[in-house]
């Protein structure tokens, strides 16, 4: 766990980002996941990152129960394996690389996700859970729970009792 | 426009990281999308970030292309407004959140994202652009585009090439 750095926040994506919002930490985890990779070597090797980060990093992923350290592989090499938390952080990746596709990708889409057996490609869409539509962005709106209207800080600059919902 | 952290990275979820992969980033870009916030004063009240970071990291964005910065609000604040490169992180910053409600939120989920008008809840789901099916994660692979498997870094501490597709 990377600590709490912003104390004051209430949402998840402010805690979600506390876990996984260093520079690394999502492609050590994409690596794992689309990679396969669960030895320290190979991960330092695929990304090319510094020992001494990589250490602390998978030290604080074990440690947020993302990866499971297990023993070894019969050769004697620890493998960090992907807990259900951590293959849970799959959206977000692929909705990263959607928005690098369409933003930062001037020589086309490196890579794509396929669904296996099927092959067809796999993506993220918003879905409203009640009447089935892809919404755009605009008619997306955010309602904060009651219980935590009083938090100190809250998602707009107005008091968020002067906001609908 | 944060550099070139990962020189040898092809695949677009890294180089997104390099443009909304620090810390604030994404918080700054969720207070703007769902918050309405546009003035420096009232990223600065809602998030607690220190002024010397949010000033680095709004122009990041403005450089990034990201938030563009109109001269005034009438009253002579410059605003800062997402643009469409900005509002497309939408569905990261829901994913994250979701994310989050699940394995970071001990008291319930904070915040739900509703759809205007329907006031159903939106979600985001991974659907195969061909059979129309959710995935589970074990069953997404990535393939990557011939033209990037002798790039200096894959995915895999194997060599690419040993990997189906």
């Amino acid at each position: 766990m990377l600590g709490r750095l912003y104390p004051d926040e209430f949402c998840s994506s402010a805690r979600a980002l506390e876990i996984v919002g260093e520079r690394w930490s999502l492609l050590i985890v994409r690596n794992a996941m689309f990679g396969g990779i669960t030895r320290f070597t190979e991960f330092q090797r695929s990304l090319g990152i510094a020992p001494n980060i990589l250490t602390k990093r998978l030290g604080e992923f074990v440690e947020a129960g993302i990866f499971e350290l297990r023993s070894g592989d019969g050769r004697g090499h620890a493998e960090y394996v992907l807990t259900r938390k951590g293959r849970d952080l799959q959206p977000i990746i692929i909705a990263l690389t959607e928005w690098g596709d369409r933003w930062a990708a001037p020589d086309g889409r490196p890579v794509t996700y396929e669904h296996e057996g099927c092959g067809g490609r796999v993506k993220v869409t918003m879905e409203c859970a009640r009447c089935g539509d892809n919404p755009p962005d605009t008619s997306v709106k955010v309602r904060v729970a009651r219980r935590f209207r009083d938090a100190p800080r809250v998602w707009s600059g107005r008091d968020v009792k002067d906001r609908p919902a």
